[in-house]
């Protein structure tokens, strides 16, 4: 039997609400991702469904240390009120890190801090979308982008990724139709793919966004956990009055902590800061002090660097693995960053049926469908590596590898 | 020469932009009240504009504790995601507190943890709001409500406080005009008039409330530090499912850790959670353990019998000053609880004018224009009494009675 994607509330199986809620609540269930994680919260289940980073990497002694002393030196003023931009010893560093990592110019003002990278896309929706706005976005999408923008009723507009990047002429076409507010992507490993756009797409995709004058954000949440393959270029660095980074800490620090930002040009930051005081004043300012200060007294490459020779590891023994075990019809993405390998299964074969099958096994995955947002994508995986240790993506890929071969006899 | 409030973006001096953003964005300005705070960051001068409750409260050492055991005992945890509806013992000792101060029933389903209860009003914008919607709020009203509720574009219908609360005919007569989604109010020492609804009034606007089956939301930040009367019942009590309270830490333990709740039945919940987790995905983990571990091991009662202690000092020391070196025809609230003194000036003497004056004899003031949805409120202050010190309090009124006499002699 075939689960359902339980993508409006009249699948969730919920009473009729009896108070009247805003019509923009009808767009949206309850995530599907969180749904199939409480399903896979059985610890017998070993799960490549989420997306959690590593928390073997988490520098829990440096964090603490650094709670320790900036509650000890100014703790009243850690504790206090602060700004909406954020802690500015915090947004000097970022926008210093952007020189060093990418050559690109940034000034602190140009920063905002965020409670994670989420909060960028609920923050530029409401900045940049009235209902019924065209938004073009990566076919598959991100499908927290997906949940964020929703919530403004824009009208999707996918882009069909290639394995070097979204398909330039498609985005053109797009782009002289219907008025597009904002183009979305994952230049560096995206999410659910896995997929790099090359150096010479990120050129053709920023003139083609110059020559229509469209703001790009660039979701840049795995730029820094690139583990092969050179640093490719901001499209920033082509159409700086155009471009958005939204940029995190989770995967490099702590997900926890909940500290993101968006990297703007100042016309737009001035509208952020605006939707941002709105939402929620600022920031948690103890946790920003926490991560400067961590920040200042540790070495980050250094950190970072484990991190990467960690998922590369990873990484490498689950897409061996697939590539030894799994039946012939089966393509997937070999990233060279992040934390998801994207998986197509043989024509004719389900990935819900594969979904279902695998959790009776015990093994959880997670069906490609929520990031189409035109439908499709019913023979697509997306497996997380990074939060499964060897042994696990050994017996889970294992598992997994009897499910395809069953599923797919049957189909 | 009277300073202009910038509350729209044609009056704060940026030239148009060049990208096209939301509709929304035209409704709302800069806070009033950062863009005086920073005219009043100069440490010479003594301010009560802004709305900081006294750092010399917060049990600084105490967090730090709690913080070191958390790192320490399950570190890997707190740095890691974590769900949406928040840290359950957190939510948990939420729901026991309403028992016990409240005699409220909540389960700790009922209770979401936002970043601060400013998130909150976002979210409940987000939930019920849809642009052209009518919103009942008490005039004067809290400003950050506005703010908030502002970027999902609906009608405000200002329900005039009087001593005991809101005017019940006024209300009624609203509620039977167009349909109105939601009713926000501050019950317990409201900001900024410091106007306590009294039990009687609190009965009455339930059962109006109760007849035309409109949502309440009760922002609630003030009723943990009322210092004096009795403790009054929450509007949950009479109309349990139709009130979403608001909590917050801010008051009595630190507003920098950003930690607030949403109270609300179960229907409404569902559509908060799906607002949450499109937001941000969940409010800052580590902080949650943080706050959980320190109410676990500390006293709150006598944490915040002594931040009420000193607001009474502060208050009735400000209250008295103001009665004894003011010029006739001044009136004030006398606030049972909460951070403010709410001034009206006398007939003519215009508080723009005061602020202006006030200023360059270096004492902040807020003027109470931007709390008027529909204008008005030219003639009022609101003070903040809870961060100034008893020499500040002492200098500021002092200057600032000189100032009220001065402009009421030229008006």
């Amino acid at each position: 039997m075939v689960s359902k994607v339980p993508d409006t509330e009249t699948t969730t199986g919920i009473t009729p609400p009896r108070h009247r809620f805003a019509s923009r609540m009808r767009r949206t269930g309850k995530s599907f991702i969180r749904e199939i994680l409480k399903v896979t919260e059985d610890p017998g289940v070993i799960s490549f469904a989420g997306g959690l980073p590593n928390p073997a990497f988490f520098d829990v002694q440096g964090i603490s240390e650094a709670a320790s002393e900036v509650l000890a030196e100014d703790g009243r003023s850690a504790l206090q009120y602060s700004t909406t931009e954020g802690y500015l010893p915090l947004r000097t560093f970022i926008a210093g890190r952007y020189k060093t990592r990418l050559g690109l110019t940034v000034s602190p003002d140009e920063i905002l801090i965020t409670n994670g990278s989420q909060q960028c896309l609920d923050l530029l929706g409401k900045v940049f979308l009235d209902a019924g706005d065209h938004v073009a976005i990566e076919r598959p999408g991100y499908l927290g982008a997906i949940q964020a923008f929703s919530l403004y009723e824009p009208v999707f507009d996918p882009v069909p990724l290639e394995p070097d990047g979204p398909e330039a002429t498609h985005l053109d076409s797009v782009l002289s139709g219907s008025p597009v507010r904002i183009f979305y992507g994952v230049p560096n490993s995206q999410n659910p793919s896995g997929i790099t756009w090359s150096g010479e797409k990120r050129r053709d995709i920023a003139r083609i966004l110059a020559d229509k004058g469209t703001v790009f954000v660039e979701d840049d949440a795995y730029g820094e956990i690139r583990f092969s393959g050179d640093t490719l270029p901001s499209m920033r660095q082509f159409i700086p009055d155009q471009t958005i980074i939204t940029g995190s800490f989770s995967k490099i620090l702590s997900p926890g902590m909940r500290l993101g930002w968006i990297c703007a040009p100042g016309d737009i930051m001035e509208k952020v800061v605006i939707a941002k005081q709105a939402s929620d004043l600022h920031s948690n300012f103890l946790s920003q002090q926490i991560a400067s200060r961590y920040l200042a007294q540790n070495d980050l490459d250094s950190h970072i660097r484990k991190i990467r020779n960690g998922y590369l590891r990873q990484c490498s023994l689950m897409a061996g693995l697939i590539r030894e075990s799994f039946p012939d019809g089966v393509s997937f993405t070999e990233p060279q960053g992040g934390m998801f390998i994207w998986l197509t299964l043989p024509e004719g074969c389900s990935s819900m049926e594969v979904f279902d099958l695998a959790l009776r096994k015990k093994v959880a995955v997670l069906p490609g469908l929520p990031f189409y947002v035109d439908g499709g994508g019913t023979d697509t995986l997306r497996l997380n590596f990074s939060n499964s240790t060897e042994e696990k993506i050994i017996a889970g890929v294992e598992r997994l590898a009897d499910v395809v071969r069953t599923v797919g006899k049957n189909s």
